[in-house]
């Protein structure tokens, strides 16, 4: 059960003292507070876990800080969709706004290499009126003699190159729960330039005590991408270890599975599941396409087989496209033959436009 | 190795018994003729197989019959796309055109009941200007038990039904090599009034046997599904052995995959390889969004994860949609619960038209 | 709901009679007659078919002809195993007795290739008190000019062979109806010398129109082979497709599973299922270890993948192993890195005795 | 290149030092230094990275300080089998030793519950002669809202109770480095009663940060877990992480793999690839039936299907067996239903010892 109590109730009310002294009475059932900071107005909800079969719907809407009740189903509590749950999706960071209706892109480098690449990315993205990149400072390798990343060194000059570009919101990849330190200094550090939105990858899905630390701080929106070898309802359990902590602002992001159906493709494209995950959450869904095909190849209708992917996202409603580009692809330290090049950014924006049209005329034509 | 012969070379011209006989002679090398009956000229290819790498190709574009001669690669030697090969794609059937450019859909019934739903189907497509459907007569069954279709006895009404409404192609699946014989039967004793191309459902890719039977003759074209539980180049492989055979009039088809990765859906969509087989071979490509997906369930925006499937597979370019419709789901003997309505046929037609106006236009923006 | 008749009824009896006409007056209700020929007495089986639920199990027994009547799940009708359900496994065959608790092994050929590797496979076999082989005659292939197998054409001196070094039974693929008839001529024109159990292969697991014709003659029992890309439930109602034609001598052979999991293994093993089908179903399991495990990788233990593989089989009550051998694997046109060698017979049947051995004692371990 | 010093090498020796300067001014190679503590002398190997195609084997074994030099694969440095590589395979750890030769079983609760099922477990194991146990602490649950362990909390009662019943070795799963910090502080705490084996769970096979932490200590081994969804060779390489850092006594744990073709299974029982890991690796392998299976289905030869693919996993030279009881499953916070009774542990013993000494018997059979 889903307790919404009024805007901006006060913790220190009459109202609130009673209701909470009603509900803690209440046997075998545990609370759970959650805060949620919209742009004019906080809610908090309250969770009550536990046996609420025999609970009384009407009489907890009847205690005095209590708005709503709303019977949720046992998963996804919090990010999740329940029947009669006219909950928003979505956050606001950086003055951006990201929910199931909007769309970012997020181009940029699969890994920080060095300040001149970096540049080059940032100056092409502010020329084309981005305010979104990619940036990836740690990188998780099979190998462990592979390259890992250039760590917290390169965070400093890589907020400060974003600042002077205009960036507002870098999605960086972390894989321990000191790289949230590294970030908070650096950004401390250089004035706040810019902002974070940390990325847990497909290996981490599942690394709960990190799901965990993400979720309790507030400071920086998560994205955490599917996991591989795990089933779709798994992931998002895993999304809602973020937001059982205090975290909501998720994005759930799809990069294809492992599964040698895929082939040649590097991973099997699994983004015809965007419906399924804005019907079961209420999350943005972000799509990676760069690391689903994995490769350069073209079609003989002249569009690399990662254009088709990503107009195939963005016509199911995508809200976020997360795309490696790269200036000297052969530079690259890390999937270097699948970036994108500068050259293509202006024609890969618009053909995403193309398909977001599609998407915006196909719902004006289903929704009447 | 692949000869293409001067267009209309007559079998009885000294030209062909000069190259012939010294084709014959080359040591280790078996020959295989290939008949191609285009819209204004037929063209003969002939196969070099065997132990073709000392051949030169100078010498043997120099014999009298032979136009070009292209180096080919073992896998898909009929279908496939080699290099510098330009032989076209596609083919012509009833009138239509079935290549790598264009788009039908073949909306219709997953399994024929009775007359008065196939007559309502059938009426509803021709009342919106469709001439294609798909129409199952003899259903594979998991189960012994379960219902098989209704087989041959439906052929003779459901073939003057098409024909009454326009019907010009009726993808049809066919299990043995017999059904064959019974589509001859009763086009025949009904005059003909309609087409049949001739479906190969997932469970039979590999069944050669019936691969074999279907390539041997000419007069239908052939839909192959993608196999379940092999790999996309097995299943291209299971094209060639149709081509093999001498019927290069090849449509495949995409049905998404089975895979506990695509649950909530039924399997996991795998149109995102649309470009990959535009790229290997030059057959057109079909998706069947239906069975990909298998179920009516609604994302919020208002459309059907059937639907996002559909405009996803057709931005990308497919050249052709099986869809499942049914006059009164409810009734439908085989995979109701996953059928559009008909009070849907006009919206879905207008969905493909926007993805398919967004295809066009991405492809004009990336052809410069 | 499964009425078992009075042994050895006669179809001209009037008990027979009465029960007949009974139950064919029952509203919704399909009968299906199903004959067990055992060694000594023929059992009929009446399977009723529909809405059983308003069926009286005591009035169905005490119609005259019925000996027990018994509630079956919808699942396995004929092969499966019922609650009460103690109807016994197996089939005899050539003398021989196939079920869940013996075992036999089928060495051979995967494809027959030359006189020559074929008699010295089978004196081999001889020399070492086998009575079962396997040789493949018709070999599908996944790339069409690929070597398709000798056919028909070697059927005669293969059966001779057999039964000059007194081979009782040889496994032999089939992919097409017609195989049987070219089985019965050779089999008719040679002197019947041998027997052949009728294979299908994992690409034609839900090929059911074989299925069909292969349940529907008594001659030869089958062996299928589970199908990749299904579940162990789908390849089960394959089995039983078999049966429900008529055909219940049917063995259920586990081959591995098309998973890269399995790597470097060419299919993931699947041997720990053999307790899932003899709990399901009445089957005898047949491993197949050489294209489970598909090389001849040793550990550093010095025994081959293959032969772990084999030896899980049997502590596990495998049924039946089959498995490549061949005298010169250079020479072999199929599958040739992966089969044993001549010099290997000995102690992979002393191996196999070990296991075996193993197995019973842990039955009788935990029997008591 | 992995070059192995002379036994004992002292670190202030000049052999050494010569040796160390000499490396060191080696164009383009990094140097990584191992120590190996064997029974009775230190090893120290010193691996060479970067380009060493150019180097030469013979002017290396010329230095004072090395004994002998081995050209080694890319993969798995250190925990790798590479050609002409004699190095041993396994550890001691408190006074018993882990290699790919022996079996040790490692029976115990999932997840630690009360002292009193604790305790029972432990008494029964030391009346049956066991000396290891498996007893979980940390519980990582896909559902945040799950039972997730008692912690660091039941450390210390669990720790004295494993001393009063002579465990020597308690395999426990950690899902973050505190938790390391917290079994030391509780092993100091109650005077080192016992040791413990770190087990990675599968989903945090490749948490790179959590197995740098837990391959740079030396006081436990690791026990890594095949991760779900990913390759064999990528399990392989988060082994080789554990190592990289340090700590190579890593035992390699099958646990299934998830996959439809697996049911009615948990998982897909993956042992058939033991003897690929033995020849892959220097690891010892061990088996995990318990969450491969996840029933207590039984075959209709009375044993369960658990029993079966133990019995596989021991036949095919597992090393080790990572097994659940329960002394009252109903009780049980995890896990419960696939629990085997203490009633059950003689007999189990009991079947693999008939395993082993099968396998025993197969490896002198095949050694001569």
């Amino acid at each position: 059960m889903l307790l919404i109590l009024h805007p901006n109730t006060d913790e220190n009310s009459e109202a609130y003292r009673i209701t909470l002294d009603y509900l803690q009475q209440l046997p075998g059932i545990k609370i759970k507070k959650h805060l949620v900071q919209g742009q004019e107005q906080a809610l908090t909800e309250i969770y009550l876990i536990g046996d609420t079969h025999t609970l009384d719907k009407s009489a907890l809407e009847a205690l005095p800080a209590v708005e709503r009740a709303i019977k949720i189903s046992e998963e996804y509590r919090v990010l999740g969709r329940h029947r009669d749950d006219k909950r928003v999706s979505g956050f606001d960071y950086q003055g951006l706004r990201f929910d199931q209706d909007n769309l970012h892109v997020f181009a940029g480098l699969c890994a920080v290499d060095n300040p001149t690449n970096v540049e080059t990315m940032l100056r092409a993205l502010r020329d084309h009126g981005q305010t979104c990149t990619r940036m990836g400072a740690y990188k998780p390798r099979t190998n462990p003699y592979a390259f890992q990343g250039h760590g917290a060194n390169c965070l400093p000059w890589v907020f400060e190159l974003a600042g002077k570009y205009g960036i507002k919101v870098i999605a960086m990849e972390v894989t321990h729960e000191s790289h949230i330190d590294d970030i908070d200094r650096a950004l401390a550090q250089t004035g706040h330039p810019t902002g974070v939105m940390l990325q847990i990858g497909t290996r981490n899905t599942q690394n709960f005590e990190l799901l965990k630390a993400i979720g309790k701080q507030n400071r920086y929106p998560a994205l955490l991408k599917r996991g591989f070898g795990i089933t779709l309802s798994e992931s998002l359990n895993a999304a809602e270890y973020l937001a059982s902590e205090g975290n909501d602002r998720v994005i759930f992001c799809l990069r294809g599975m492992k599964s040698d159906y895929g082939a040649p493709h590097r991973n099997m494209v699994d983004f015809a599941q965007i419906p399924v995950i804005k019907r079961l959450t209420r999350m943005p869904v972000c799509i990676d396409p760069s690391h689903s095909v994995g490769s350069r190849e073209r079609a003989p209708d002249g569009m690399l087989d990662l254009l088709h992917a990503t107009a195939q996202g963005v016509i199911a409603g995508a809200n976020m496209i997360l795309v490696d580009f790269h200036p000297q692809p052969k530079e690259a330290l890390v999937d270097g033959p699948q970036a994108l090049l500068l050259s293509e950014l202006d024609k890969f924006l618009k053909d995403i436009d193309i398909a977001r049209q599609a998407y915006l005329a196909r719902k004006i034509l289903w929704s009447h």
